[in-house]
């Protein structure tokens, strides 16, 4: 089944906070992407939108079949993909089964989330509410994990906490090198140590922001897309996995086993290492979030990826660039864009058109984590030529 | 892409009001049939979970990890397919290319909802917020546009008011003799004609009540099918398809372009007409519901369908039974359970376990209809031998 599928065409929206409801943000995306691709709406068999929560976010369910309609897509058949925060990935995934199993000949997937309109404690609440009862109920929500995760891995590899504020600031300044990311803005390893604390030994700079927006991928066959481009993407490998509902019964914290088992199944099939991958976006939603995947993955060795966000390996110039794109840090993170955001950024630089954050990379790998490593999907994407 | 796809089991739970909370009822179906495949948990690959909206009526999201979790599947991939009330037919879609990609091997499919500890009115603006805002924001919910349209085909077609009233009776009749259905009563014609109004022409027993449960079906390849069953169905034929978002745009509210379109798609696939069917289950969410989609799939010319329920041609007897399982109409109607609950019942048709219910089939189709025909799903099976 590998390299049967291509990603043809590409989009997302300003990242930030946005007037408009979630039904004109993943119409922009989508209409963009119908664009970029250069595929008349008639030509869209299946449409699957990416999106955790627009009925808790704004009342309003059924955004599939409003963006079928929006799009002038019907009778295409649309559904909606859940995977919380890596309802995005699971798009990706869903998208490939569809050309895959020859159900689709030309797929739209469209991720977004409206969020900025409610407060950031409501967002951080919708949010918890994928975890379980037992923990988001007692106030343990995802930012809490993460700060309880930050310090045991610090402690227990001996790693300096300026290695976190590193990569606030490494993906800060590739924000300012993504006109559609919502801060646009450096800050010093200082200004991100200085910051206050949110979840101790985390503070405001290890976290992303409420954000609104959207994005958008097109897929179909490798042999359509020869029709449509001559530049694209091939889906060489994806993989998607689980880890306990429950965090604390996780024997390891610092180990995300479905970062682990995602990643082993995309290599698998794209019959690649880690070593072969020139670029990846990472799930960043908190800095320690970005150690725990290199290390799942295998960019780095358990308890050392902190000293690749010391050397620099991780920049924009490095040997491995991470977080091109700004990452959910400086980009932003609407929940169910986010992945679908990552596949973008992967597809842009594969095909040459990252502009100001350009890197060289025939091999792109992208890791959208839900909860709290709860359900995580990787995917690796290869430019065609 | 024909019969690669076959389900070798299902379970569904009770149906009515119950006490335990979605991811309980979840599980339930998902363990009953994991024993009722004799498939171990570690052979599942993919779980997907059909679910409308447990985030808003239990504020709880993330279920499709805490169900992987809860029934011993991790780490297989787990995401929730969303379709509002067609999200058990989207359900299995999804399934079905999960195994025709070839992405899982063996894939569990557990659709459900807890609906009943909201009240009724709560229930159905939850439901209508997925349709247009410029009609659910007037209060043009579902049973509203229900009540237009069943007085615009009486009208049109010169149908007798108690053909409506005659659906309500059969499938209510049908309900009596599955011990899972919500009611467990025969009701005359006249009680149908003389209940209270709700959206005139349609009364009381023109719905569908509000309903907690749960259904499951396992899928896996026919060569897969082979290891575990003597017995199972094939998924033959497959489509869905949208209509558009605003039902007021429709040229003629009386067909729904969705049906007809998913089940050319179907009848395509499986190289099948309407006639080779032996029996169905039609979302009779209302009552009228039944004779659009009895014309909209070909079972019945456009305008008489009405005269098949005044001739008992779709009672359990008849030459076309239709909804033998009780219909949502008596069965119940928890949305996300819905769709994998009519798979469930044509699937015990097929394979001969479907009791005081069993008619001679050996070909069978549901409809599972999203929204007001917004968005629907057909899916054709057929018995192994």
């Amino acid at each position: 089944m590998t390299d049967t599928v291509a990603v043809i065409g590409g989009s997302m929206t300003k990242f930030g906070q946005r007037e408009e409801w979630i039904c004109e943000l993943l119409a922009e995306a989508g209409n963009a992407c119908l664009t970029d691709a250069g595929v008349p709406p008639e030509a869209v068999e299946h449409l699957y939108v990416s999106n955790m929560s627009s009925g808790e976010f704004e009342g309003q369910t059924g955004i599939m079949n409003a963006l079928a309609h929006d799009l002038g897509l019907m009778p295409a058949y649309s559904q909606r993909v859940d995977q919380t925060s890596a309802s995005g990935g699971a798009g990706i995934y869903a998208a490939w089964q569809s050309i895959a199993s020859g159900a689709s000949e030309m797929t739209l997937l469209v991720g977004g989330e409206k969020m900025t309109h409610r407060s950031t404690a409501e967002a951080t609440d919708i949010i918890a509410s994928c975890t379980h009862p037992a923990e988001y109920k007692h106030g343990v929500t995802l930012p809490s994990f993460a700060g309880l995760t930050a310090r045991m891995y610090l402690d227990r590899f001996d790693a300096p906490r300026e290695s976190l504020a590193r990569v606030a600031v490494k993906n800060h300044e590739n924000g300012t090198r993504n006109e559609n990311a919502q801060f646009q803005k450096e800050i010093t390893v200082e200004e991100a140590l200085d910051s206050p604390i949110i979840a101790d030994p985390l503070r405001l700079y290890d976290f992303c922001p409420v954000t609104d927006g959207s994005a958008a991928l097109m897929f179909c066959s490798v042999e359509v897309a020869e029709e449509y481009a001559d530049d694209y993407a091939i889906v060489s490998g994806i993989g998607g996995a689980t880890d306990t509902h429950v965090v604390h019964e996780r024997e390891d914290p610092t180990t995300m086993g479905g970062v682990v088992k995602s990643s082993e199944q995309a290599f698998e099939m794209a019959d690649l290492t880690p070593d072969d991958i020139d670029v990846a976006e990472l799930h960043d939603m908190f800095t320690i979030l970005e150690f725990l995947q290199m290390e799942g993955i295998g960019f780095a060795e358990k308890g050392n990826a902190w000293e690749h966000a010391m050397d620099g390996r991780t920049k924009l110039d490095g040997e491995l660039p991470i977080n091109p794109s700004g990452g959910l840090k400086s980009k932003g993170h609407p929940l169910g864009a986010s992945g679908v955001a990552q596949g973008y950024e992967i597809y842009e630089q594969l095909v040459g058109e990252a502009g100001d954050r350009q890197v060289s990379a025939e091999t792109g790998l992208a890791c959208n984590v839900g909860g709290f490593g709860n359900c995580v999907i990787t995917t690796i994407l290869e430019a065609n030529q």
